[in-house]
């Protein structure tokens, strides 16, 4: 009940015919539809129309869209949304292209969050019948699905706030100023059994810091960098080790500037998992376990 | 809401020193306690009291126990329960050690599930404050976690109907005699967003097939198939990948003939996973992808 | 000086489609040339014209040919498999398809050994300026190069006597009847600094056991697997680990049922390594580290 | 005949207590001598008494040490050392500890190049008879052996020629200034079948960049970086790919600053490997495939 998992995330390119060919031929995602000026992908292990929507206009996150278990989620989430303060719009069944009715939240930090229950099911590429672990014919990474985003926010307290009193998330780990302190610096969530299906940092309003594809293991992350090498896609850290979630992971960037990662491992979340604090200090080590540092540009580029 | 996870298995064990060193020792699982006759373990990520409770005894499942997220999901669940017309017991506080208060269902097959919502938090070995992403000091195969179990049942189909109907498990993948049958020859379930929480397949009642633990990834298979060679821990099948489920894997036994499993990989579910179908004559390689056959020993071995 | 490594092997198959198939779409390899009923194959990161010679007529093996270092290597190598009461034959340029003049001996056992110090040079697939580390387009496994091979032999002992005292193999590994014996039962010899380029356990003469590619690690063996079942071609065994060279394995079959390998890992071997013993006793955990058991079926079927 | 192999590398360090704990408990090698004020160490999988020589006096270089195959490869040598007009000084047996009679010679680079033949042998920790893969009780990253080294020359190209010309390396990989050019700038060079056995770049005389041990695999080297991390190894770069070699590396250094690394992978070379060229515009691509550039620290910091 409730939020599942982050459904897709829809982000602005500065070059469509660019950003196709980084989605496609570098992370191997499948092109699914393309309709007013918007071009639709997902990864082969997904059966939902999309989970990731690009459309021309720069750079940046469009919208963040989160698919919630029962039609009757969406009623009980737009009340509390409203008793948060959020402004809602409601987008009706294929507004949001190949999606069911949906509301529209724009959020204290600007970001724009949808959620819905329903889309249009294209199925996996391995099937439903007796099927093989892995599909033939994969291009470039060959990401199987998305898994979870990042952003930036302001107040990333109220931005957390917001997750976990109204969607019900939980938080596995945060990032406090101070041990004993209460006020959240950065947050990572979860509603799935994953690490985290959003977090937030500090920064500017209304930004991406980015979004990030699931790989199995630290095997298939080498294989990813080279990829990245060969077609000269620009790596901005990795491969190497989170310290927070635990996560094998490589951040890149896409051709218009926004940051992609490719993600790995992590331990398994249940509501009941103990959040882990981060103190500001550490925070080098919590989020590159093995150079223990933070580059000013990791922190500073955003989209 | 709900089932969260598999909390713990209790099963028999014929030689409790034998018992103990497989678990600790070859496993890696950490003895947390011992009282009236049961030992009790737990991996080192996990932050419950236990996970496996072994008592003196031939072989075999006492009970498995799940945890639900909320303490009125015990008292939903029991009418459900009850409704379905199974045998029910209620368990007060600590009647199961370290465990909140509880119930325990006789399904029709004759195995026993307890369902609790609280149990005694000693915390994972990596600790909760600015956390390395692994304790020093494991021993042998250093197992994170217990990840699901398997068993036999004389009708797959009602002992699936239980756990989806009266649980709310969804099925991942299911085995039919035929193309376009209803009837259900064994399922794989979850709660959580793992490919399966428990599984059936037929075989005498009550028995248990085997449970199993989490690994990382296929590199760790590696080196616990070696521990188990240096160990002269009987190894059943593997290393190998599963068809269901798509996960990487080795069966072996305790020294009292219990089966064990370490299971890697495998996708991730959600409640609108699409279930899978295989068809009776492909199930040698639903289980065994690479060999594409079973043999007989692992279908009928069971504790 | 001498023997540099395994240049190729020659075998017979009785089906040039399938095997075409096989060695192309299953394997990897390059078909690099055709002439008089043979087909040539090299992997894609040899620069030799060929490291697998195939040609009609049952299964089994026509000759193994290994290449020296220096021209003048032949000579002296003859003159020492003269007085060793080898017989010979010499091969002039191009008698052999793409390689130059030759010596051919009929060994004691009745195989066929072929030296050669030049073959026609095609290049890597990564080339020789500025390389990417792989390839793109492989198919299949994609194995890079052939490795060692392995044969049956009635005498074993003789057999290990021509390697090393005529053609100054070391031997890595033995299996003696009981500790303390002269005598060998089986042996793995290298020239390279690999655990093996030749192994010969006993069995009927003139017979092939199994001829191995090289795969870079464990990882690379669950793929190699998984296109295994995908193109049903039949696993005999693994993927596991050797107890003998400590390398990972799997052993599976061309349609003709000549017996393939892929293998990773292993020691590195020097002139100076200490041979290391196994006795009969412990055989089985030097060929399958895990279940420490030999199967019958392993040792008879030979081609 | 001739060189087999990196013997052992004799390097300065400013505090024994700290370096000790460094090659013991982070890299995991065995401390199996003290003498003179050196201690001497060897990894898990080395027979002979030695492959790391520390003395305290700063950092750098003290000599990097050759074992040959044969007594009477140390005269055919000398005298052609001698012809080269390197200048030579004799070792006679144990005034090197534990090593047999040597000669050292003392290179137009400054470089300090001893040559011999035996050493006392101590065993490998898995033994020689029917052993395991791997023993247990390894310490941090627990590395099996020495790789190669890397130094720093005025003239790579007169340091080539020596290593080439008079002991018989052959070039795996070369630097150019462009395509065409004879002139060398930076050569990665082999007796084994290693992608390189010593390697030189240019920046100051008889200075050390860095010396390596062997990892098995990608998934090693995740171990290495955590345990890095855990024990506050500073890491300098990676893990990441190199483009020459096609190893993956990871670089660090002791608590003295002399540079370590940890490689795994590579090719596999023969005497009639096809030799590759890198032009000077495409080596940052060369060193880190990954990122595609080389950072200034990485070339100046030398010790």
């Amino acid at each position: 009940m409730g939020v599942m998992r982050l459904g897709y995330v829809h982000v602005r390119v500065s070059d469509m015919g660019a950003a196709q060919h980084h989605y496609q031929e570098v992370l191997g995602l499948q092109r699914t539809d393309q309709r007013d000026g918007k071009v639709f992908f997902k990864g082969w292990d997904e059966w939902d129309h999309h989970s990731v929507v690009l459309e021309e206009g720069g750079a940046g996150l469009v919208k963040m869209a989160f698919k919630v278990e029962r039609e009757e989620d969406l009623e009980e989430l737009e009340t509390r949304m409203a008793k948060f303060g959020v402004q809602l719009t409601r987008r009706h069944r294929n507004e949001e292209h190949a999606i069911g009715d949906a509301i529209e939240a724009t959020l204290p930090s600007g970001h724009q969050v949808l959620l819905y229950h329903e889309a249009e099911v294209l199925g996996t590429s391995t099937g439903l019948l007796n099927p093989d672990p892995w599909p033939d014919g994969l291009l470039g990474i060959g990401v199987p699905r998305i898994d979870h985003l990042l952003v930036t926010a302001e107040d990333p307290h109220l931005f957390t706030r917001f997750f976990t009193e109204v969607l019900d998330f939980k938080i596995s780990e945060k990032v406090v100023p101070e041990l004993g302190s209460d006020q959240v610096l950065a947050s990572w969530m979860f509603r799935s059994n994953t690490p985290h299906d959003i977090a937030v940092i500090p920064g500017p309003d209304a930004k991406l810091h980015h979004f990030a594809f699931y790989l199995e293991d630290w095997s298939s992350l080498l294989k990813a960098a080279d990829v990245m090498s060969k077609t000269r896609t620009p790596i901005d850290v990795g491969p190497t080790r989170h310290g927070i979630t635990r996560g094998e992971t490589i951040y890149f960037f896409d051709p218009s500037g926004n940051r992609n990662e490719v993600f790995a491992g992590g331990y398994i979340t249940y509501p009941d998992f103990p959040c882990i604090t981060w103190t500001a200090d550490q925070l080098g080590t919590g989020v590159f376990y093995h150079n223990r540092e933070l580059n000013e540009a990791f922190t500073s580029v955003v989209s």
